[in-house]
């Protein structure tokens, strides 16, 4: 019995050209135009052409495929895995991908079509269906011989998926460390896990299967669908090129600028200005709030220009103390240290810290005008130390305020079903701003009125 | 001959306990408190209690070892692997580490010695050196049969190293699934790869190790010293957790803070004042200048207090450019896309792209004042217009300024040694806030000089 999974596939080439490895040539080819990349990939032997287009990290093999000749195009495809094909193949204009999957062998154009039906990100979108499965009635031996007849055409075999021979459902992992320490006669099963195997579904997000395979220090999970079958398997290459292209789409959020796929100096200017600007803008409308909240002060503004002179500072502070516990906690999200329901134990940290933190800077504050008074550099006017208390008693509220809207709002953004990355940090910034001011004159006013107000 | 390196170790310890999978007990122990995890560990069988230490993501391995009785703490330490076990001892106090080390066997001892002496997050302070090499002389079953004998100490067999058999240095890199496909009485180096192999300095920093390691789809990469002798090995799985670190430093790090590495729920409150204090106040200082820059207009506000109300809009704008910019930066350097040399291409698109978006923001500005003087909500006195395009003319050269800035401070920070991405963000606010408010007062002055001015 043969519990291959799905697709016959010709041989997989050899992984490096010459004595150059592909990952070079792929390097050197991204520091070119697409079509000079896909001028170079229509010139070399069909087996390299393979081999360039399937590294992950290649970022012109959608234009490639594009503007290759449509049989060149198709036998690429064939010769690629299949993930990785589905995976270029979503990047293809409409008409040319159409054209391309009526013309793959039946088996290619079935398992790339199941694969486009995963979203984008998800372990379905990741997952490659070549890998081994073995019956669980084999023994060793007869697995090892096995492996090595379909070694070449497997993406990985150090992991080993044996299944029921009956219902085909996953029944255990092998490693490959393990299989060719094992006695050649006895069951496979001998040298299986004594664990239940630990699985992801083809929904979960790519995140959560860095997460697992990380904390288990996987070389590879295996995707089950809903009926226990074994639909396809994550590497942990893949993984590490989701993880890096998260953490750049993770930075880029957080410096408040949609996520840019491509490398900073191929991006067109027009592409670049339309990633800023929409943030940008966004930004810049929730921050005229600010200039209608001075404009409601603008009486207490003539009277005490004084207090204009510390807006830039204390609205600053309450942005930075903001943005600290907006990424301390987006981190602690991501990595499961808290939960959505920790969300008042959050809060019940963040208080105190704020409160402390926003009275170490009240003290310098108050020390700086003393300063600035007492020596002569500036006039703060007869009512200085009031203006000094202001400041301090404003700093307070304002870093609290920071600190606990920073630290809530990745939890109301997972909450309400965003990626807490993906837009806390500026939002944190323009929120706090606003309120920040309305704190800052709110207590001035206390303070100050019947003197200088 | 044999070529082993170092250290006869205790075989490796079965990789789970009882049926549960020992990352989930990790994971159970994290969140208890240092003491309750020691007492836990105290009482588990010695294998398990090492194969708990073992793990890069237990949080607590230093305090446990700390108050395990020494004997038992030096046969755990035995135990681990070398790299965790001199992982561990890096974090533990100075009088106990000395004791422990002290009683080590003389191998281990040395061994561990040999890895505290490479400073943390470099290649050295991650590699293991439980791998295996071979003399180039062996043939394919010579090789398998020493594999099937040494498997359960090695922490990977699945890239075999062929060493020089006279001067033992690394000729060749065998991968397991090559290794068994091949023929039995095939020399080791026709089923080597045909490419040099990739390796890395023990001085590289972790970046670099997870970069090679993602770039060319390695399990492992061979770290190589001064004298092309192989000294240890990174993997995947270290380079895995090692960059999941990475992504929360430098997170923490955009987010203005020093990086924390426990997680959030279980820091003590005064370890957390610490770590965000110190860059708060930071910042404080040198947003202090923002005062100062304030003062030096303060006639100028005090004959236009409208110019005031504007202050918080342009101030943030300009912020909000210079992040998008650094984060764009950090990222394409951390990913190679951009070099130091690059600098002045980068400069070159940012100005115009920061023109354009400094434009775009610029006709919003206008067109709210004017809607609001129109409309009636706010009199912003005769001369609106005049100051509706100063508004927009600062803007333009804010957000130019902040794009500049924000791109070209972490070539600044790299070039003097320091990482791009630990700081800039911060810094690039405080620089951009300070100098904006100069840029809109001396705008406002060149085109409100004779009227409001």
């Amino acid at each position: 019995m043969q519990l291959e999974t799905a697709t016959p596939q010709a041989p997989v080439p050899p992984p490096r050209i010459g004595r150059a490895h592909v990952a070079d040539i792929v390097e050197f080819l991204n520091a070119k135009t697409p079509a000079d990349a896909a001028d170079f990939v229509a010139h070399l032997p069909h087996e390299w052409a393979v081999e360039v287009l399937d590294q992950p990290t290649f970022e012109w093999a959608s234009e490639v495929l594009e503007s290759l000749a449509v049989e060149k195009a198709v036998a690429v495809l064939e010769g690629m895995s299949t993930d990785r094909a589905a995976d270029v193949l979503r990047w293809v204009e409409d008409d040319v991908r159409d054209r391309l999957q009526a013309l793959l062998s039946p088996e290619a154009k079935a398992a790339i079509a199941h694969l486009l039906t995963y979203p984008e990100d998800t372990a379905g979108a990741l997952m490659t269906t070549e890998f081994v499965t073995v019956p669980a009635s084999w023994t060793v031996q007869q697995t090892l011989d096995h492996i090595r007849a379909v070694e070449r055409t497997r993406e990985t075999i150090y992991a080993i998926y044996v299944l029921d021979p009956t219902s085909r459902k996953l029944l255990h992992i092998v490693t490959l460390r393990r299989l060719i320490s094992g006695e050649p006669d006895a069951p496979i099963a001998s040298v299986a896990q004594p664990y239940a195997p630990i699985t992801t579904t083809p929904f979960a997000s790519r995140e959560d299967v860095a997460r697992l395979i990380a904390k288990y220090d996987l070389l590879a999970i295996p995707v089950i669908d809903s009926t226990s079958h074994l639909i396809g398997i994550c590497t942990f290459d893949d993984v590490i090129d989701a993880m890096i292209e998260e953490q750049t789409e993770d930075v880029q959020r957080m410096g408040g600028m949609e996520a840019i796929d491509e490398p900073y100096m191929q991006i067109s200017f027009s592409e670049m200005i339309k990633k800023r600007a929409g943030w940008l803008c966004v930004l810049f409308l929730s921050e005229m709030l600010t200039a209608s909240a001075m404009q409601v002060y603008a009486d207490e503004l003539e009277k005490a220009i004084v207090l204009a002179l510390f807006v830039p500072l204390v609205m600053s502070s309450g942005g930075n103390s903001g943005s600290q516990a907006t990424s301390l906690i987006i981190r602690a999200l991501a990595l499961r240290q808290v939960r959505l329901r920790d969300w008042y134990r959050v809060a019940f940290r963040e208080l105190p810290t704020g409160m402390l933190l926003g009275t170490i800077l009240g003290v310098i504050g108050m020390i700086r005008i003393t300063v600035w008074q007492e020596l002569g550099f500036f006039d703060y006017g007869p009512h200085w130390q009031l203006l000094a208390v202001t400041i301090a008693a404003s700093l307070v509220g304002i870093v609290t305020f920071g600190s606990l809207a920073g630290s809530m709002l990745p939890f109301i953004l997972k909450r309400l079903g965003f990626d807490p990355a993906s837009s806390s940090a500026p939002f944190v910034a323009t929120l706090v701003d606003v309120t920040g001011l309305m704190i800052y004159f709110s207590v001035a006013y206390i303070f100050l009125k019947g003197t200088i107000l």
